[in-house]
């Protein structure tokens, strides 16, 4: 199976992370489209106030590679950038089975 | 939205990840026809040879608090039990929206 998934935390400036689901809700609108996109949620965790996580799952590393230089992306990461307190942590993942899973 | 998720990370003992995959595929399969679940996702990840993370969304977290009862899943636990090195660790997600949430 190529698929391959992630969970992405960002941890937002302090009192910026609904600015942060909104832009990240944009960056999913335009990820509905791109080529082998299957799963790109994003949550918020009651545990960590400035913390948004993303699940994000893919048919392949290449189609999630070639969604960063969709039309937009760029645009959003700008946007995103200035509201991040940190870099994003990321979890790589291989989906193995499951409810939800494409097959 | 009463939808609730979870990142659910087990660490198997040395040698045993694949044994608990298939454990946890088959409360996957336990799980699909409990009420309320929308995604439960098996994963391995490159970065720790002996854990598996599972993503979980629930229509609610009464739905998710009833599978654990349903029948076999005791039975399931039992089989996984002895083959964690730890306690579970779970991240608490408030899913807000995106690609392949069920609305």
């Amino acid at each position: 199976m190529d698929k391959i998934g992630y969970y992405v935390k960002f941890r937002a400036r302090t009192g910026q992370r609904d600015a942060l689901v909104k832009i990240l809700l944009q960056a999913a609108e335009l990820t509905q489209d791109a080529p082998g996109c299957e799963l790109y949620i994003v949550n918020t965790t009651p545990s960590e106030d400035d913390v948004v996580w993303v699940t994000e799952i893919w048919s392949s590393a290449a189609d999630h590679t070639a969604s960063l230089s969709a039309p937009g992306a760029k645009e959003l990461i700008g946007q995103a950038l200035p509201l991040l307190a940190g870099p994003p942590e990321r979890i790589d993942l291989h989906p193995t089975g499951g409810v939800g899973l494409h097959t």
